[in-house]
């Protein structure tokens, strides 16, 4: 496939178009004023007793690829917490999947590649994504928009995180390959990341004009640099793929996980919102990544499991910190933990609502 | 055993009064001028084939109570790379299991605790540390000094990441139940971790009576807290660990991984040099700790393996960013990886004393 999608525009069916436009988290993204949204990373996932039993023998990259589960899992959180964003249930090795790369996602370890990148000729195999290739992730996004009564967040890995685990072969504390990779052969390390970069940029565009209205970038593991190896080997390549999506003028969001020191590089792309952990407060983010950016956490996720007066504690800080922000979507600082109580989630949805400015 | 150790002093014979206080490793701690120092932390494991072949169906925990195997494994890295400092071959589990907690390290895993302690009756079970269970250590650590040409560091881990080993089992992600029950129980907290206090000042005070010339106090999950929970639950016992130990005069590492944001909280205890593990810059580094400290680090362990044109570099980069500061010990921003060529490790020894200023 070769289809240049670079000036579509959304198509006016969009949801964009027919008035989700005004939805809180489109419009704390674009710092209008208006009810604080909140959502969770990881939202659609273990936590939830529908989404284990319909995933019961059932694998995930096979789940990923079936269009009716896709939709019925994104939409269970929705359903069932209120929250004001579907994030699509995808994983962000489904798009190299689809081009490819043999490799798995082993319950209990995550993404396992069966023949780690690590040469040129490696990474010369790694092919641009066809879009028929996930032809059922779009269908999939097509039968969320179809029915969420909220905005859809499509996401994509970061090349970093991905490139991580292609070299490494799966997750990996240190990612000392990857880090020996890019220091020791940057050309090669350049051409793994932008040919990453283009399949996340294909796989993002496709999202929104399928009906997403924002999308997220995750680079989970982009805390494991010092700022210097971020801004040299990461940076370009995660900067193409947002400025690959401007034309569509949906939201950005730019994520990591342990990313205090790389805050102020993160807002450089074009990026209308940053995510922060739980590391750093949210003023102090905001002085990091600059004043006209929206930011978008920062629970601990681990505090889900603290008791009620803890949590809403933290909740009423998080809020009164957001208020201070020209932009707040409030968001854990990392992903949803299996084990949470769901019951606690939807209790911080109805909070943040009730606290609403 | 209930010897007050609190106003013992250093014995006659003891290093530091022997000649050793010039060291390179104790001046650049006092911010004394001399030689640079630069030791690896995990310079004595698995990257040495001496060290893999001395180990040989020896258990972990095993050879860390095993006076001549402690000894012999201290030594082979000083003498294998001439570092300056030797560091007790042990683990952080090591009081733990003194006291009688159920634990072993399994290889490739890290430390599991058979019974987690999660409640009010699971803490008070936690003993004082009987000098007479860590014999064998002390002896250890004799044998080191009578041998070693420099000083030898001696180590605890910190309350904090001490406790979630035991509160969660093992190694953990995201530290949960640690968390969940420091908010939620604060007093059962602060139990916990003024126990571990007490058995790691005390198994720190035994191994420098016996002859260790400075202490590495080893918080390596800390950088998973916040800097509001970092302060509230955790400084208060690291400092009281510290503290203990200031009449003995010997110098005090802090040290963390992923801590940029709590740097300037490690520095408050009375300590003589903090750790920085290599995603802040020592400049950046030492405006986080104050003027008055030296800083340990703070070479990347993954940029081992990135070729010698790539590490001498870098090398040459810590340098000379070390020598603004009023004391520098080189090292890495990480323990050494296992798979590290140690062949590397003793051509950064020569360079950094090459580099000498």
């Amino acid at each position: 496939m070769a289809e240049d999608l670079t000036n579509a525009a959304l198509p006016a069916e969009h949801p964009l178009r027919t008035g989700m436009r005004d939805a809180p988290l489109l419009r704390a993204a674009a710092g209008r004023p208006g009810p604080r949204p909140v959502w969770f990373m990881r939202q659609a996932g273990r936590s939830l007793p529908e989404y284990r039993r319909i995933r019961e023998g059932v694998p995930m990259l096979r789940a990923c690829f079936d269009a009716d589960l896709v939709a019925e899992i994104t939409l269970q959180p929705v359903r069932r917490h209120g929250v004001d964003a579907a994030i699509l249930f995808s994983d962000i090795v489904v798009p190299l999947r689809a081009v490819g790369i043999d490799l798995d996602i082993e319950p209990g370890v995550g993404p396992v590649v069966a023949e780690p990148v690590r040469t040129a000729r490696d990474i010369e195999r790694i092919a641009a994504l066809d879009l028929a290739s996930v032809a059922a992730v779009e269908q999939g996004v097509r039968n969320v928009v179809a029915s969420s009564p909220v905005p859809l967040i499509g996401f994509a890995g970061a090349p970093f995180t991905l490139a991580s685990y292609l070299i490494e072969g799966g997750p990996s504390r240190n990612h000392d390959r990857t880090k020996a990779l890019m220091h020791a052969e940057p050309e090669l390390w350049h051409e793994l990341a932008s040919r990453l970069a283009a399949i996340s940029e294909r796989f993002l565009r496709m999202q929104v004009l399928a009906g997403a209205s924002a999308i997220q970038l995750f680079d989970s593991w982009a805390g494991a640099l010092s700022l210097a190896d971020y801004r040299r080997f990461v940076l370009p390549h995660s900067a193409a793929v947002f400025a690959s999506l401007t034309d569509l003028g949906v939201p950005r969001i730019h994520f990591g996980v342990g990313t205090g020191e790389l805050l102020g590089a993160m807002a450089e792309p074009p990026v209308e919102v940053v995510g922060v952990d739980y590391r750093v407060g949210l003023p102090d983010a905001a002085l990091r990544v600059g004043p006209d950016r929206a930011l978008q956490g920062n629970l601990d996720p681990a505090l889900l499991g603290a008791g009620d007066q803890v949590l809403r504690a933290e909740v009423e800080r998080i809020v009164a910190e957001g208020d201070a922000l020209p932009g707040h979507i409030f968001n854990l600082g990392h992903g949803v933990l299996p084990q949470t109580d769901p019951d606690v989630l939807t209790r911080v949805v109805q909070w943040v609502h009730e606290l609403r400015p």
